[in-house]
């Protein structure tokens, strides 16, 4: 798919031309992308979208309309219009695989290219990381509440605009829905669509229960119920059963109900009694209207019998404290052969300079210890000391019988994607399910969560305290030592 | 443009087979779509997205792949694939013109069609005017709470994906903001472009005084710089008053400075005062970092001196109580000779039966008094007594001076555009401001605003209340009368 160039801030092509009148378009640049707290308040996030992002930049390229476009606008002189017409992106990505749960602060994406190469894809990845990552977490969330309870994702008519709802659909897979409402997603990513029928299929028909019944005979082997036009426990469930045993005797059974409004606990639990009672005990119960990870956790905690939550508006908008925008951000880590630094007074939000590697501290069971920041190239071992990126004064000793794993891979070299990485949608779910599993349980849950452990080595340690110090003493070069 | 039919929810699909199967594809139906509270706790909404939902509705057709796919579901019998295959909207469409005030449940878009048009439509019309309608209401009270300053949006790399970023470029416009960083936007829309360069521009020179003066020299004469990368007041202030003089020196004058961090009232005002007293008082001043209605109205109130504020994440998200996702719902209020009701224990929340109008009662001098839903071919006139929704006991008499504007034309018939209806971006901004101008004061404000009264008419009332007395005795036929 092709995205166009110009999904763009305008400022990154000023930039661009700038750089081209200084001749530092090619300078060897490197960018970090990374977010600063994990989103909604919680413990960790699931990375998603890289697939998308990488398409966006094996694909770029401006056609001759949007260089005219850009023409138009009277900035720019015909020595950058130019360099536009032969623009193409030849970097490298280095990425973790989508499904991967990553932490505040951590190097996510990293792009190694040419500074204008590297400057111009800002926009881009952020769009598409920020929003895919956030609806993955989220998506991650509502599963855990749900437990043994599957999650249909149904957020389209909330989303933003129809591209909205096509990455909502793909990351909330990767976090751990089942399936969805969108039959586009369902058949640009081979997502599993569901569905049955609106309030409004109940309103064109005399009665309820004649509704009911012509949907059984349209769909005798599919067919789930909504309940809740006039009213759940009068109407919507005794119809329901009296339809459920029409389809029995004819060979059929039904699939299940779906309740949309009301005390979605207590309905529910009547529900399961009802059709337990009338001998329909695999009679499934589908239960929406508002649902997140605290509605669904309540619901379970009250001993609702939902079997299947069906997730809108509060997904495909990541409604929630936190939530609403991932804020990642993409920064200057080199430039040529210096190693860049962002400060501020604060020294949690100062970025982490230079070229980095993203370790994982595993036990032998494979559990999670901890993350490990450090530089490209740094020999970091169990029994090293590594420190906390808020505090040097503390630390803390990698322990001897951690094993470390590098968290990411080159994803992408050259502009070309590495082989190893058409990866299907259900090997990243696997992936975001295997991971939370490995995750220490504390960080899985939504208030006050476990804080999982991010430090960055003694070299990384040193060269940013060293890099604060010079930049502390006049505005000005920040020299490699 | 084209959008695939597939964008909408299995659902859709799933009943227009089985209304295939019954006979009742061709049936005459009503769908309304309306919104059930004010966006933001607010006081009204700013209607946008009719342009974008005609689009889909003019080029809405099954592409063979698109029916291959549905085929491979195993769902649907080849009859109904057949009918896909020929499928067109043919339907009439009754709505605002876009960058109308309007308000909580009054019926926005209208479909007139076979009910199996009608019924496939309703996830792309929610889809699309729920986002544009809620973007374009935030934008303006970001716009109001701004006051004399303009506003610039910058929110593509929050949005949610690509499109997220487009429709939300094009409704922040409709809602007031003057310019867009989104180039794409800027091409695709005609809306202006502006930006000027990052902190990484920053970052990639050896200091900051030189990266402002290479900056000046590309762009001498549309020059932002961004003051905030080390230390606004002790550096980036000092160096753009040094780059400010050299740019005069040479027969240009600098634009502007932009903060994006920090108190932004007090770095403002200082600002402000710097360039006076060195004699740029047409500097202008930029103030961005998480923008909202509400952080704009306190720099202002604290006396800060922004000329613009440029809103990125909290527009792209339209985060904020009552935000995140206009709950825009679309009813059937009408089928074959049948008006239809969907009732619910609480009266607010009963929808308004069969075709109706939507007339604004209009002052003398222009200003708006009440809007007033009535029936289709039922006559309104002053004097008039009309009816709470929530509360048929409360009832108001339309003044007599009041003049009735119908607030809604026919934008769709046999599913193309009336000839009226090629409005540009520019007259839909100009209508939003003027309409906002005519509201009561009251109901701009942010926090408990006035209730603009939207009343019904003696003839909607009735039929309501029949219709419910209807329902309750027995969930079945509700017949015309």
């Amino acid at each position: 798919m092709r995205y166009s160039p110009l999904l763009t801030d305008l400022y990154q092509l000023t930039m661009l031309a700038g750089y081209l009148d200084e001749g530092m378009a090619e300078t060897p640049a490197v960018f970090d992308l990374f977010f600063r707290h994990n989103p909604f308040q919680g413990g960790y996030a699931v990375f998603a979208g890289l697939d998308t992002a990488l398409d966006f930049l094996e694909h770029l390229e401006f056609s001759e309309d949007e260089i005219e476009y850009l023409q138009g606008l009277g900035l720019f002189r015909p020595a950058f219009i130019d360099f536009l017409r032969s623009f193409r992106f030849r970097g490298r990505v280095t990425a973790p695989p989508e499904g991967t749960v990553v932490f505040a602060n951590e190097p996510l994406v990293t792009v190694d290219a040419p500074l204008a190469q590297a400057q111009l894809v800002e926009t881009a990845l952020l769009n598409i990381i920020n929003f895919q990552t956030l609806v993955a977490t989220k998506a991650a969330r509502i599963v855990h509440a749900a437990a043994d309870g599957t999650v249909l994702e149904f957020g389209l008519r909330r989303a933003q605009g129809p591209d909205g709802g096509l990455s909502e659909a793909r990351a909330a897979y990767v976090g751990g829905v089942r399936s969805t409402s969108n039959v586009l997603a369902g058949k640009t990513f081979g997502i599993p669509v569901r569905g049955t029928h609106a309030h409004s299929w109940i309103m064109a028909f005399s009665d309820e229960l004649t509704a009911f019944r012509k949907y059984a005979e349209v769909f005798p082997d599919s067919c789930i119920l909504l309940v809740d036009t006039y009213d759940t426990l009068r109407s919507g469930l005794p119809n329901a059963i009296t339809v459920a045993r029409e389809l029995r005797a004819k060979g059929h059974e039904l699939v299940g109900v779906r309740i949309d409004s009301g005390d979605l606990a207590y309905l529910s639990r009547q529900a399961r009694r009802l059709f337990d009672e009338a001998g329909f005990p695999n009679v499934r119960i589908v239960a929406s209207n508002e649902l997140d990870e605290f509605v669904i956790e309540s619901i379970r905690a009250e001993g609702g019998c939902v079997d299947i939550y069906g997730v809108g508006t509060r997904l495909a908008t990541c409604a929630g404290e936190g939530g609403g925008a991932l804020g990642g951000v993409y920064k200057l880590v080199r430039i040529g052969d210096r190693p860049r630094l962002k400060v501020t007074s604060d020294l949690a939000k100062a970025t982490l300079p230079d070229r980095k590697r993203l370790l994982r501290a595993v036990a032998a069971d494979g559990t999670f210890i901890q993350d490990v920041i450090c530089l490209d190239g740094e020999e970091v071992l169990p029994g090293h000391t590594v420190f906390d990126p808020a505090n040097p004064l503390q630390h803390v000793t990698i322990p001897m019988k951690a094993r470390l794993e590098d968290v990411r891979s080159v994803a992408m070299e050259n502009g070309r994607r590495t082989a190893s990485r058409s990866v299907s949608l259900d090997r990243m779910a696997d992936r975001s399910r295997n991971q939370l599993a490995l995750l220490p349980q504390g960080c899985l849950r939504f208030i006050n969560p476990h804080r999982y452990k991010v430090s960055i080595s003694q070299g990384l340690n040193d060269l940013r305290l060293r890099l604060m110090e010079e930049v502390r003493h006049g505005y000005h070069d920040i020299a490699n030592p």
